[in-house]
């Protein structure tokens, strides 16, 4: 028998799918983190080994049985690092194909079966990225904290605390984000949240300000402008960055499919309302939705494809009703 | 004969005056920094000590000839700090009177020679503070690089490297930003500033991201659309700094003087026009000029006050004629 072995290799940890030809899964398992940022050469030469290891304990095969491996990896985007993590694995005890991406090309992969589309992720980051009949790859924004992340939970939390602080100092309209952010908090004024901020131990960061996202979605909800407008603002940045890659694939005034992943997309009844109102006017048709598969089944498709095996409704089935999440 | 010693305290250095009771300058000399954050009580203890003493041989007078001695400092802003300050002054060997104040105080009274108005201050950061008939202090902005300093050196840098990425990933107009702030730090993509931020060495921070400012105006100059929303954008920001504190001073209707004052300010001839449009409307007067003094006279200013002198125009000729930065 033929197998696929396909990861989905993130900044946390990694998911790995091993897979017959035919769409189904025979097991499932996590490892450690992926991104190779981080981990470095030999750290991807270690962890390819490792899972090569747990597919032939889990899965009751032989390493040689698997034909393709696919990697779908953090921090490989730029060509520099891709041609090292590919020297790294080409270190790895494994006589079969390796096929080495990013994690973002195998998330659309799942997202869309094998079909072009644009996914739009925010959770406390945010970012997008297309894929095109031809394969190719787009994306937008997702350039951090400090210089982006439009439309993200980081983003929502950061409008929310300057509005307050605007709000306190005179320059902006009267807001409940104001002291709803103060009991958040635990704070006897908005002000000290400025310290809190800047402070190197016990600070406000990153993270705790993403947290905040769903506190304005309830000062919308009790209808606060102010957390309102924050919300609709988000919801116009994150259609924005589907927009800006979907004029690169050349989409314009054809049908679009967009996937969106992430916390924020909890208030999706709020978000996606927003998102087909500045997006409509652009394309002839519009499908949002959830992905169809998860990143790491994802790697399956991709690899069932580059094997030149066809995408048949069989095989999504097959994949569909055989993975479950590790 | 009798003297005021009078202190502008900042991060960096203290400027001290020593002036006769008439307005005319004895002494300037410049010492350590005073923030009292960075200090603390023992560094502030020990720094008064010193500059009492220069004071005395700068003078050539003896310390108790001084009866007042006035110091704006920063980082004294908060009820609690000022309490623990003036706890460490009181330590000092000194018989006089002391006179202790936030260096925004005294920025105040310098530049408006003790009159009502508002100041706007725009280097690296931003913030703005007003003083009313009754000597109240307000306060906009200022929350520095995350939370605010809108229309300062940052924003303006801020907002070009924003600009210049979304047009890069298709979500922003083309702009000479993109390629003079390529060449400005050696980039052979401007997606390689990304890195540069958020690295710990090496990196672009918030000075250097401040230090484009001027490449921002000489985009616009140039007719580049882009950093002409940028920068008329920053002035209206400093503009509502101005009109927050001036609403909640009263002086809707009534005239207003504003002082400006910092490094962005070298625009003056593009960025006035920008606030007096956004200003005009609420104010019945407005009269936007340089400080007429800098902050360490001021403390010069406030102590005659405080000694019940009136402020004389042949006082300011003197303190005029005689100040010279030290």
């Amino acid at each position: 028998m033929e197998y696929i072995l396909g990861v989905d290799g993130g900044g946390t940890k990694s998911l790995a799918v091993l897979a017959r030809e035919t769409g189904e899964v025979v097991a499932t398992f996590q490892k450690g983190p992926a991104n190779f940022q981080q981990i470095g050469e030999a750290g991807l030469q270690s962890l390819a080994e490792e899972i090569l290891q747990e597919a032939e304990r889990s899965g009751g095969i032989r390493r040689d049985e698997i034909v393709l491996f696919v990697l779908g990896l953090a921090g490989v985007g730029r060509r520099d690092d891709h041609r090292r993590a590919e020297e790294a694995l080409s270190r790895v005890n494994f006589s079969g194909r390796i096929l080495l991406t990013t994690d973002a090309y195998i998330a659309l992969m799942g997202a869309f079966e094998s079909r072009p589309g644009i996914i739009v992720i925010a959770g406390t980051g945010s970012i997008c990225f297309g894929l095109d009949e031809e394969g190719e790859l787009y994306r937008s924004g997702g350039w951090g904290y400090l210089l982006g992340d439009e439309g993200s939970g980081y983003f929502i939390g950061h409008q929310a605390i300057l509005a307050a602080l605007k709000d306190f100092d005179g320059r902006g309209e009267k807001t409940i984000l104001r002291p709803r952010i103060e009991s958040h908090f635990d704070l006897t004024s908005i002000e000290d949240i400025v310290p809190r901020v800047y402070a190197k131990e016990n600070s406000i960061g990153k993270e705790e300000i993403a947290g905040l996202a769903p506190l304005v979605f309830e000062c919308a909800a009790d209808g606060d402008d102010v957390a309102e407008q924050i919300v609709e603002l988000a919801g116009k940045e994150l259609a924005r960055m589907v927009h800006a890659v979907g004029k690169r694939m050349k989409k314009l005034g054809e049908p679009l499919e967009v996937a969106y992943v992430g916390s924020v997309f909890k208030q999706k009844h709020v978000l996606l309302p927003v998102m087909k109102v500045f997006l409509s006017d652009h394309y002839s048709e519009l499908d949002i939705h959830e992905p169809s598969f998860e990143p790491a089944p994802g790697a399956i498709i991709l690899g069932l494809k580059e094997l030149g095996k066809a995408i048949t409704l069989e095989v999504l089935e097959n994949l569909r009703t055989t993975y479950r999440a590790p």
